[in-house]
């Protein structure tokens, strides 16, 4: 039988070799992984996961809560409720992964969060249509000019727009089956494009769940800024995932996924009802906004 | 329109910067947290996931495949099946957190990972008595004594017991409901404890879901070790969960949730067939084995 005149304190030194031997279990455990990549994905993973388990102290209770939430954010996802990209945007993951995965090259247009609300096989709207549908909002006069980083015209690029009606809610979150707010068009040989849509609202990210839950509790905002989304493709050109916030948007400093960068920050000028619209279009006196919308895609180094 | 020199490669100061900025960006989007403890955890939990998708520059693949992840798993948790703790074991993050969570202290019995096939109310057994039920596997006898870490007797402490049978199943794995290999017992006044229960065997986790797609894909093994668990209660000590290993268990090396510790690999001595049991009982001159498990309980310093 033993005595210690330590009873009731740990001993340190032991302690964090304990800690230490752990990890290095857990990352040699994929020494052998056969691929190398997820072996350097694995063992990073494996080290910034136990870095922030010996860093915080994490008690029992407090690991319990986070598979619970786990638990409940796998069961509230389905295929029209996606809670593990929106606690990746909330963290700012999807963010950081838009950053490293698209590094900045020259004056090339930023990229942001792809967000969970794409859609494929939209439609096509001819240059100068209109891409709100039934959706509800201020319409809003779109142009701009698809160009490389050199300044010279990219034609025929596709561009693909996506966005709120002015109730926060896509066309897929209404339990109709509206397409709306959702097209693409194609610019012309110029590189030149132009289109009606709507001037962007801001809106609340689905907060019924655990993410909700999580942001309330941290004194967070659900809400993010308005925004038109852009995807920009042409071959030969890496494909530009993005969006435009209009400036007046209070909520600029306070995005809930982080998506706001200050290069895409854009005037969507309100212009007087009842003064003539670009292309003729009648709107019967109402108002309308216009926003000039320049892209700058970098080159494709995939290729 | 610009020129650059610099087409095609990012400007690498101006990329760290990006990077850095958002994640002091997601960081900050914390610091009006209420609650100072989720601050902490929330804030150096962004800190180490933002880190690792910088250190292996995360794709958009790779983010979407690690979505995918995560929402298989959610869909194969329900409530017999907890996919993300056995994720959570077989990084060893389970086993961090209960090392980080129970400090060593002197002589003290090492803790280890709960596993997820404890249950609660079990039924009593007396002390000399029976556990295995109808769990197939050889009898083993178990005793050993319960002290402090003095080597004082820790008079009737509860001691929860709960193994596999034989084919590496628990009871609730199988679709019968019954009850077997699991029960508690109280030890004496002086600490003592015996029971006869079953000698443990190797079994996989549950590996038909992503976390067993991982394990293979990474090269690793889907095996436990054979192992007895026990839980030990008793007011004024630190509630103990760990289990014990025979040493002649090949597995012991490569545990898929790195629960083994040295210390806790214990003798369970096969007896010859019809060698006399401790207490007379006939297994009609079958084989049987022994262990002495001796536990040291710590003083409990949240109380």
């Amino acid at each position: 039988m033993s005595t210690s005149s330590s009873a009731g304190s740990g001993d340190s030194s032991a302690q964090v070799r304990s800690e230490q031997v752990l990890l290095e279990q857990a990352v040699g455990s994929f020494d052998q992984c056969p691929d190398p990549r997820l072996k350097e994905i694995m063992q990073s993973l494996v080290t910034h996961l136990h870095s922030f388990i010996r860093e915080v102290r994490l008690t029992e209770d407090e690991w319990w809560a986070g598979i619970r939430f786990l638990t409940e954010a796998g069961h509230i996802t389905d295929d029209n409720r996606q809670e593990f990209i929106l606690l990746s945007d909330v963290l700012g993951a999807s963010m950081q992964m838009i950053t490293v995965d698209n590094p900045l090259v020259a004056n090339a247009t930023e990229a942001t969060v792809f967000g969970p609300f794409f859609v494929e096989n939209a439609p096509r709207v001819e240059l100068g249509g209109d891409l709100a549908g039934v959706a509800s909002g201020m319409p809003c006069w779109v142009e701009g000019t698809v160009t490389d980083i050199n300044g010279d015209p990219v034609p025929a690029a596709r561009i693909e727009v996506w966005e709120s009606d002015d109730e926060g809610m896509y066309d897929v979150q209404h339990d109709d089956s509206r397409v709306a707010g959702r097209a693409y068009v194609v610019a012309d040989d110029a590189g030149a494009f132009r289109f009606w849509a709507l001037v962007p609202t801001p809106y609340a990210i689905p907060n019924d769940g655990p993410v909700g839950k999580m942001l309330r509790a941290a004194g967070r905002s659900v809400m993010r800024p308005s925004h038109l989304h852009f995807m920009v493709t042409s071959p030969g050109y890496r494909r530009l995932v993005t969006h435009f916030f209009p400036r007046d948007d209070e909520i600029l400093p306070n995005d809930a996924v982080f998506g706001v960068r200050q290069s895409l920050i854009k005037d969507f000028a309100k212009q007087p009802a009842g003064a003539p619209t670009p292309d003729g279009r009648n709107l019967d006196g109402g108002p309308w906004a216009r926003a000039s919308l320049d892209i700058v895609l970098a080159p494709d180094t995939d290729g």
